[in-house]
């Protein structure tokens, strides 16, 4: 027997067509080098439309992929709504990956059209004659000057030319949105595609109130990147509820992140930990340097996942009355997975207990299904915050395949996905990552847990950022290798004894670091992460070298 | 191009799994006539699957009907999920519908089992013999008296004979869950049937902070029926995302719910505005007779539909801390449709301002489209708080057709339910009832808000209730009358025409109704709201004879 409901499908059409019919005079605003660009819901509505005769007009169809490279700003956002409402497929290109990762993601989704920021023509030329699906360029922010990309367009021009009105197609809800590149430890960039009800869904799960609770009254700050899993869902959820839009740009230093919080009221800035790590050394600073600190009190919740938060990060964010959020997924996952609240049977605990509830990656969002599987027995593990294994899950919102890698039965296996990391689960079903399976350090048959290491680390006070590594060991397989990056001001001071005399009385012995390697910063992925694969070659390198001494 | 996502059902297995499994130790509270039942979401979880299991020997298989004919009750709450979750239709009969009217829903939905509350079989005691579908009756409650329902089975021997355990089938996402029968003023009443598609939505659209924002932390008082438009969709919410329940049993008078709140400590209250009047009576009498009042302070939002809340209602409950929550919906919209909150931009109004935004049925809420169209013309109806037209809305969990009458195209039109509730536009898009189609008042070929009047009236402190009716006119086709019920210290004193110069300073001459006529209470539909039927049967009778006078 079938229901009687309607056949509505779940589209981004809807988010978009919601969020400027009923709040056209709420505020999108963004940062730019020359100060703050700032219109409306209704202003937007008409670009986007505009946006979406244009791109027509040269002749994009149903189910093309069109690609972006730029900063979060407001063209940015046009695109990721007028590209999927017309029926097309938004490509957000990663401008970190290196050069050669994006001709071949290009070349893979055969992108026919590209919006590039012109300050990052640059880096795009350097592709220029070795991307042949690409038809046209659109340059997005200053006149086009010369540039090697041809044909080339200038955004403004296009709109200025374009009608102010599109009739959205039907599209069906199965149908390709967006695209978004994963850059694997290993071999080339995989391909994420995500489905118009996917996103849909994506959006009611970040606005329910035991998520991240977006609603009309928040001001989102989204620092991270739009090239990144769909900025967390983000830019389509606050559209569809109603929520005032900060863009910051591309300058995302500290003195910056706190101008637009105070003067705009940012009530949920979210970004990945490094960013917040910067920021809280900033206000470290300031508050030795200045007798009165900035206003942030309009700050309800930072939403923040991407890599785990070190405990020393919340516990200093929560110093300045910035509630750090923790929230788990990947681009595989849309990518809101998980989240760590304090639920109401802990309100009453001390601070050391919500943090520590605060500090796991927090039980899964309405959604999405999760086991943890011990990966020699298959098994889920048992629910007592000490067995390990790997998280899986599933759901509407979950990738089933790589694009053009289908048949990979490696990473998606009897409908879950396999995500890579090993966490632990307590009673309650909150999750705690332990690690990825690929920096687990195995050492004498026993696992050494780098990212518990790395919170250990950065939780000393001379300590900015840490990274641990595994490296081979002749006898016990692997040993575990640390990489500081001192505080600035015991830039010359921190020695590695010291670091392992206080690590010492608080782990295993057989856990403690085999050396302490000094270093400016540790190297970070595309997406802001801990690249601990280039520590990996560069301890090939260097740091093999430094045992030997 | 597809999109490359799980093709994930969205069922309500997956509503119950997450909660049963996240949140074990919650409880499920029900106030019964011997005091408090209470047990855990595991609890609770094993017996939904001893009565799948029950359900299953008894022969019920995936899309068979089962009915239920009970209170608001942990019984009810595990047939709401055992039902579905097996992949049968749940079939919640309202127990305060005619008895002819019972019939017929029970043939017309060919229910298989009725699970009935003791107290409840004398009701459908005067049915037996009348069922010709219905192959057995579980009795809830008490062990089976004598009954002539045949045959009959109780309720608490089947669970304690099933296993504790089963395996949920593969459900489509868009086959049938439930029924509901809406009982029209015309004709038979008509069966909505929902998809686990649109329930599983539907509660996603419950937990989003700007609509109910349900949440871990809530401790949810379903004081509206199960039999009513699903509660609301507030059981489905509320076990998906781990709230305490608080199942109120069948006695639902100011005291008792005054007990519940505060003994539970319940910080979602939610019912029709004629439990909520009842409820303000008690708490006014209360402040005047004790010195110390009870401590309500737990309560955060008291959702409140299926009628329009009269201002001074709201104001009373304001008085009293318990901010009640304007919601806009119907049977075919599983209910919600349209919440009315304050947005951000008139949160430094007057309460005066807030209350009239508070006082309107708000804004559609994600996933439901809507439209004001004018009957004339069919255009939509500008957004200027005057224009008035018909609340057209469409969206996943908006009906599309009834049951047996699929071809109804009267009520369903081009893909959009014809609410026949008449409502102004304001230009943030918040819909304001005017009235039901068929209860404005044509008077002098002008419209007369019978729903104004009411308010108007409502508002004068010696009222307690009123409905205003129009009735037929010689020459003007139409007059307004008013029926007034006075609060019970005023019972003797209120006159005709006292109201009529408390309304005369505040409506249109020719808006004052010819008639105010005194009533002991206002009659009720099934479903709690005003019956306007029953006053124009009244009238025919008696009214017409005194106006004769």
């Amino acid at each position: 027997m079938h229901g009687l409901m309607q056949e509505y499908p779940l589209t981004i059409q809807h988010l978009f067509t919601r969020g400027t019919r009923l709040f056209p005079r709420k505020e999108i605003v963004t940062r730019t080098d020359d100060g703050y660009h700032r219109y409306t819901y209704a202003d937007f509505a008409e670009r986007v439309q505009r946006l979406a005769n244009a791109l027509t007009t040269m002749g994009i169809r149903p189910g093309d992929r069109v690609a972006t490279f730029g900063w979060n700003t407001y063209r940015h956002l046009e695109l990721y709504f007028a590209i999927p409402c017309m029926g097309a497929v938004l490509h957000t290109l990663n401008i970190r990956l290196f050069t050669e990762q994006i001709e071949y993601v290009i070349a893979d989704a055969e992108d026919q059209v590209i919006f590039v920021d012109a300050d990052l023509v640059p880096l795009l030329e350097k592709l220029a004659g070795r991307m042949p699906t690409v038809r046209a360029y659109v340059i997005m922010g200053k006149p086009a000057a010369e540039t090697t990309l041809a044909p080339a367009y200038d955004y403004e021009d296009l709109l200025a030319s374009a009608s102010a009105h599109y009739d959205w197609p039907m599209v069906d809800e199965n149908s390709a949105a967006a695209m978004c590149y994963t850059s694997g430890t290993t071999g080339n960039p995989k391909g994420v595609v995500y489905s118009h009800r996917s996103v849909y869904l994506h959006s009611f799960g970040v606005c329910m109130a035991d998520s991240l609770g977006l609603s009309e009254r928040d001001v989102v700050l989204p620092v991270v990147p739009m090239f990144h899993a769909n900025a967390w869902g983000l830019a389509h959820a606050a559209i569809m509820t109603g929520s005032k839009l900060m863009l910051p740009g591309r300058n995302l230093g500290g003195a910056q992140l706190v101008e637009m919080i105070e003067q705009e009221r940012v009530t949920v800035p979210a970004g990945v930990p490094s960013i917040w790590i910067g920021l809280l050394a900033y206000l470290e600073r300031l508050s030795v340097e200045k007798p009165i600190m900035p206003d942030l009190s309009s700050v309800r919740a930072v939403p923040c996942g991407g890599s785990a938060i070190p405990p020393a990060l919340m516990r200093g964010f929560d110093r300045f009355g910035l509630p750090l959020l923790h929230a788990w997924g990947m681009t595989e996952t849309s990518p809101l997975a998980s989240v760590s609240r304090v639920n109401s049977g802990a309100l009453d605990g001390t601070y050391e207990e919500k943090l520590a509830i605060r500090s796991k990656q927090g039980q899964p969002v309405p959604g999405v299904d999760c086991r943890v599987v011990n990966l020699d027995t298959g098994e889920e593990v048992p629910r007592d915050s000490t067995s390990v294994g790997e998280i899986q899950v599933r759901g509407p919102w979950i990738a089933r395949a790589y694009y053009h890698d289908e048949g990979n039965t490696e990473k998606f296996m009897d409908g879950w996905l396999r995500t890579g990391d090993v966490a632990t689960v307590d009673a309650d079903g909150y999750l705690q990552i332990v690690d990825r399976t690929k920096d687990l350090v195995k050492s004498g048959g026993e696992w050494i847990s780098s990212v518990e290491l790395e919170n250990l680390i950065m939780a000393y006070p001379k300590v900015l950022e840490a990274a641990v590594i595994g490296v081979p060991h002749a006898v016990l397989q692997e040993r575990p290798v640390a990489y500081v990056v001192p505080k600035p001001e015991y830039t010359d001071q921190l020695t590695a004894d010291e670091i392992l005399e206080y690590l010492r009385p608080q782990v295993a012995k057989w856990w403690l670091p085999d050396q302490v390697l000094f270093i400016d910063a540790i190297p970070k992925t595309s997406v802001g992460k801990f690249s601990k694969r280039e520590l990996r070659d560069r301890y090939a390198v260097e740091g093999a070298a430094t045992a030997a001494d």
